[in-house]
């Protein structure tokens, strides 16, 4: 019985941090009983500075915040957290993070067991999916592996966009690359969260929320296979 | 004495592929004594493909050009090369192609020996350096590792670009990139080359050539430290 809200990321242009999911996360949240946060800082590296800055928005909507980074033992700091938020920034620096303070498995079975809540945006929500072999971060260091936290058994693509056509740079578009991994020959799909954009999963159900939607891409097609919009059940995608 | 021409791209917009880099490449490849061209396809997927599309620009210069997936040994195909064209793509594919078929160490040797010119353009360029850690690719297959072919001491970003002060994406520039990866404490200078730019290189000496030119990034800086200029001689970046 998981509960997740994946966040495509988490600042819209010209409005506050959180402030088109915050409505969702309350409300998650409250059915969920859920009081504390545990924020996990790694994707940046100053994580004070990064815990401050996330502790703004979310003790405004009434929780209590606090970064791992602070608890002498991160896996127990998760073995006793009600709600974790991985925070957004360079996905491979988090993931590494995560394998070296042996948290992969431990978020893995608290989250699939239901014990604990898993609230994530832009590189927290790569980490969260099967791999991050669709993060449109940099390779700054060399994690241990692209596996992730694995839970949900496909690929996001997150702060997705469509080609410009008026471009002239030469460089590949998103469509492209996700390509280029589909062509990989493996068989999980990877869906493009356009930013302001969420998931909100319990159980086996997965609700798009966001009002520029989602597009889906999928082995053998040579664009995205399928466009989802606003409360659209995608719950398929778990299956 | 190395010989190397790095390459941002290999084709810009509205222009026939390698055209801005054609002059330069036939008076260097004519001063080393070089007719024929290794083409390796490892970046995209299709090689027969890739080869044909890479040898019309390549064979109306003037070479032979013949694909590494068309011999029996990659390896002692390199072995015997004159020169190597490494063609543009995914990154993170095509280091992992030169790893699994054993050619990053032959490489080196014969480039660093001075017995193989080294051509790449893009991905290609990516791979001739210290590391991959700065490419703009999407990590679709997970490699042996981010350190590359090291013919150069620092790292390059291809297809550089300025951030777009209209832009209201809120994925991170490509130098908010670049400095997270600095961030990380490596000493490596990282040099954004614009397309249509290129480095040639012989032996200790570096020449940066193309209208649009270069930035330097490094540790410490929170911008450009540098910028370059066409035919400017930036051969400390080798010391």
């Amino acid at each position: 019985m998981r509960k997740l809200l994946l966040l495509s990321n988490s600042k819209l242009h010209g409005e506050p941090r959180l402030e088109f999911a915050k409505d969702t996360i309350i409300a998650s949240c409250k059915k969920h009983c859920v009081s504390d946060i545990l924020f996990v800082p790694y994707a940046l590296k100053d994580h004070d500075e990064y815990t401050k800055m996330m502790t703004e928005p979310l003790a405004a909507m009434g929780f209590t915040v606090r970064g791992i980074h602070t608890f002498p033992s991160p896996k127990q700091a998760v073995e006793k957290a009600q709600c974790v938020f991985v925070g957004g920034g360079n996905t491979f620096r988090l993931l590494k993070e995560l394998y070296d303070n042996e948290l992969v498995d431990v978020i893995h079975k608290r989250v699939m067991d239901g014990k604990l809540m898993y609230m994530g945006a832009s590189a927290g929500t790569n980490v969260a999916t099967a791999s991050i072999h669709t993060t449109n971060d940099m390779p700054i260091v060399y994690p241990p592996s692209f596996e992730a936290l694995n839970l949900v058994p496909f690929n996001i693509n997150p702060h997705f966009v469509d080609p410009d056509p008026s471009s002239t740079h030469m460089g590949e578009t998103r469509t492209q690359r996700i390509l280029e991994y589909l062509e990989m020959g493996n068989n999980r799909p990877v869906l493009g969260l356009y930013e302001g954009c969420l998931l909100e999963i319990e159980g086996n159900k997965c609700i798009l929320k966001g009002k520029r939607g989602a597009k889906l891409f999928a082995e053998g097609h040579n664009d995205a296979k399928e466009t989802f919009t606003d409360n659209q059940d995608i719950s398929f995608l778990l299956g």
